[in-house]
């Protein structure tokens, strides 16, 4: 092995850390220079903790260290774009956490500009990597399944945020469904042609207050033919309830959710079985931790990243649509969202 | 046990002989007196088999027998409703298969001749005694899973039928699909409000040029607020899937297919497990005998049929609401309908 | 069709009842003439209730009728070789229930007896019917699992019997294993060895009084060189339990019970399931019928029973062996059983 | 946090490395001071790899090292005991791996010792912390299945080892169901009093010409009054199969084997799912991490450690048992082995 990549985190947040434990324990090739917060406390002490060399409040001292190869971009989401785009200037390879940005433009600038610059570009959707998606998405590659006429796609959160987070995120669609319409894309392997959304604010009714919804059915038409439908809740009262279901011309393939055991006890009373795992952190652990892997490995061998910057544009888009389609009523095309 | 019930059974096809058979095997309180088929033949060697006494080729000699307190309408479709009109008119009890009609007028037709008769009005809609289905509907109603803000109703045929058929059988949603319109009002126990298909052909091309749809993705919206969806497909090459999904305030229910066994093998190239029951008859045989047992005690007891006319009116507007959503490619309310 | 088989039915209590109903609603070339009972209302009731012309208190009306063809013996265990052999020796063919006697030779004298009169014999073990049973049965017939190395059957009833009856039964052994020992042999297709039990009285102290045990571990050596274990409990509080695992060179074969639904229910408190069915009524209602069918066919077809007398009396020398075991704290051969 | 706990590894063999990693993913307060084999060079590139300061030929150079705190003894099991003894006396805590020894005064001797100086010890059965068994235990222990009557535990082998192998390693029931030994006293909460064991040499006759089997079903009786079953295989050609189920008078529970993912994908041809984790490495991952940490937080906290010298001494006796009781076919006292 030769000369360890040299990476900097930009954010020392939840996601900031979990890609720090990440790198530090799984990619021994990868060494992590620098961690940067606005907070620079929390910098501080994480990099302590972790025998992090540079703590700093300031994401540009990461941007001009020259030893630096990639920055992982885990700001807040209003700063992803601007930052991305100065650390492809900056000649840095590039993963950033989703969404890209809010707007269409802005995705747009950071995938010119890490053109531009000829650096590597991921972004995080991490539940492509995770075992039980992958193996559904196997299943179609390999063409098990035949051509894809059905893809169901659920995705219910354990508790809904604050109704002050949930507007401010974006809402529903731009903060939690855009996980799903990247997953939409990555089991079809095709592009969304039209969105059609039944919503409702049944959780809380604050959401509602805020301009939000909490509970939706989302219909889309696929290029390739293939309907798809997502329902998502921001409240199931058992848990983390993430699963897809894709139906073709050969056959379907279901996942479950993962489960802290695979016990089964039986009384008087019934019979008794695990909760889903309880959220994000506990099921997608593992996920990334391997889209870390893949991004270091990408640069490591020049390769193209398994999720390009498109891959953070088109969720935008369909969030976008489906926003529009909440506020029109009615099936809302792609090609309306510019 | 005093005098036994007697009834007719008009139309000696499949489904007059699965009821026939529930009626001799499981209901002793009832006496097959009479069947009829247009093909005499057909009503003659089952009413021979059977031990029947009386075979025709004529519907009006069972309905002007007077010692015969019931009828069973199980002929074509587009005879239903005639067929049922007269019946009330001659003071008969009517269970009537489904779809009463595919138009409105003809089906409140049968509805209010059986209320100015006084006589008992039972739909086929079988599935609502299902044991699967029956546990998720008592799930809701004994408020475990709490308000209903998302119903999944899932749909498929193992084989499509020909296109001829498809066509003459008023296509998927008057056809299929309205089963799992029944299913969504007697799970939900609302009324829909508003419907919106995205539909296409994948299965059958030969489905598309005689203008219906092999596969569709269909959202209800509920006067409770419920959110509901159905996916349906003419061709599950695995076998008959047919399941439910109920997701509410405190909880969800689901239910798997049934199989012939619940054997599960592994060996060195996998594990393997049963695929569901073949069709209808194989699934749904228990039912049938439920819901005939069902109207048998209502006369019997002289109390309301589990399965009543509107319940027989409302799946034909949420078809004909369906078939307009694809037509104009916008959700279409069910107060358009009339 | 030509002329109906003419059956008697000897005992009308419960599995009497049973196998009255399996043929009246699935055997039409089959005619229950007459049955009897010690108890000569039981009889007559049922028969009235079902039509039967014929109701007796003395089974040897039954024999002496020419026009019946055969006989089911449902009367009490200790009556069954005494009927049986004078049913042979009246030329009826016989269907037994299990076990035939807890002595070996009047197991013998009822073998001897249906072969010197050529008449056939089929032995009450009608979980060799079930559908989840046959199934793995089959993937060992056709090769699936390979040589079976470890066969594992577990039988758990909901409820002990009273002590008196468990002692009057014959024991645990006698009365309840004697069902898994046809099974291990069934599943086998060869024949035991050697018989080693590790039992306990567990569940309720008065059946330790009576003399017997509630709870044991039988291991069974097979001819093939196989091995099998057998787990009994006289009481499951969740319900009857009743399944089996053949584990081979090729792979594994597995069963789980059989439910009143298939659904599944997650709430805040948990996650639930279906117990299993309750008892033995509710189980292998369906494999009664089936064992009723294959024993007709026979006759009609002249062709061997599915599960003739050597079968029954192989699970009565596992029985003796397995009590021997018990008494002598040691693997006890079946060779020694004489 | 205070200064590090320092530890040496003695064996780079497969278990040394996984221990290795556990303490450096997981651990932060515990620093890899030294490691040693009698490969140097295995234990030279290994230290390297992973920037542990000494690599050494020779344990007792970590033995002397008055820095190390805790020492792993990984080397090959005839080497445990004298190593174990040796650094008791010098003072170090002991994680000692299974089986300490095949005969009873070497085991005994590494307890005496730990007791005298006053260090701790931990034997290595790691499946007493894997999530799936540790959730019976749970349900056992919090009284939610009642008094425990049968444990059945299944325990296979996912390929023989070579017949050489099998011999050299004390035979199956020592290297191989020694941890299900284990096992049945974890679960049971008890102590082993009478064993019976039926073999046989089903997979592969090289092992029956070493004198060892390679498929068993062992009885085993407790001092509670319960009775487990074990059955075990060299060899299940569909995987690792490792579950067990615990009746009782309140209850059951059962696990299944963990999959690499949770899909089920239906087809034409049938059902099929994920075959279980391949083997040991992949399915106890987690168990050895979660050992190791609650080795070192015994040290830490000064409190006792969660497997005993006591529980490495049991297993031993057992296995003593099962091969005294195939040897002489019958079952055997645990009082017979001293």
């Amino acid at each position: 092995m030769g000369k360890k990549l040299k990476v900097g985190i930009i954010g020392a947040g939840r996601i900031g850390k979990v890609h720090t434990l990440s790198i530090m324990n799984y990619i021994p090739e990868v060494e992590i220079k620098a961690i940067s917060d606005i907070y620079f406390d929390a910098a501080k002490e994480w990099a302590e903790q972790n025998g992090i060399p540079v703590a700093t409040a300031d994401y540009k001292e990461i941007l001009n260290d020259p030893e630096i190869d990639a920055v992982l971009v885990c700001s807040s989401t209003d700063t992803h774009s601007q930052i991305s785009v100065e650390a492809a200037k900056a000649g840095k390879h590039i993963f950033c956490e989703k969404p890209v940005d809010l707007t269409i433009p802005k995705v747009e600038a950071v995938i010119d500009a890490a053109k531009e610059a000829g650096v590597k570009l991921q972004i995080g959707f991490n539940r492509r990597f995770d075992h039980n998606f992958r193996k559904v998405r196997e299943l179609i590659k390999d063409g098990t399944l035949g051509d894809i006429h059905i893809l169901k796609i659920t995705s219910r959160d354990p508790e809904p945020p604050s109704a002050q987070y949930a507007a401010a995120s974006g809402g529903m669609f731009m903060d939690m469904t855009i996980h799903d319409f990247d997953m939409a894309r990555f089991m079809m392997g095709s592009e969304p042609t039209e969105i059609y959304v039944a919503s409702a604010c049944l959780v809380d009714p604050a959401i509602g207050e805020a301009g939000d919804v909490d509970t939706a059915i989302i219909t889309i038409r696929f290029e390739n033919g293939g309907l798809c439908v997502i329902d998502n809740s921001r409240k199931a009262v058992y848990g983390y309830d993430q699963r897809v279901e894709a139906f073709g011309s050969k056959g379907k393939a279901e996942i479950s959710n993962d489960t802290p055991s695979t016990a089964v006890w039986s009384t008087a009373e019934g019979v008794f079985g695990e909760k889903p795992k309880y959220f994000f952190l506990e099921r997608y652990m593992d996920s990334f931790a391997d889209e870390m892997k893949q991004f270091m490995a990408a640069i490591i061998n020049d390769t193209e990243t398994p999720v390009v910057g498109f891959d953070g544009l088109q969720p935008i888009k369909m969030g976008l649509a489906a926003k529009k389609s909440v506020l029109e009523g009615r099936p809302v095309k792609l090609s309306e969202i510019v």
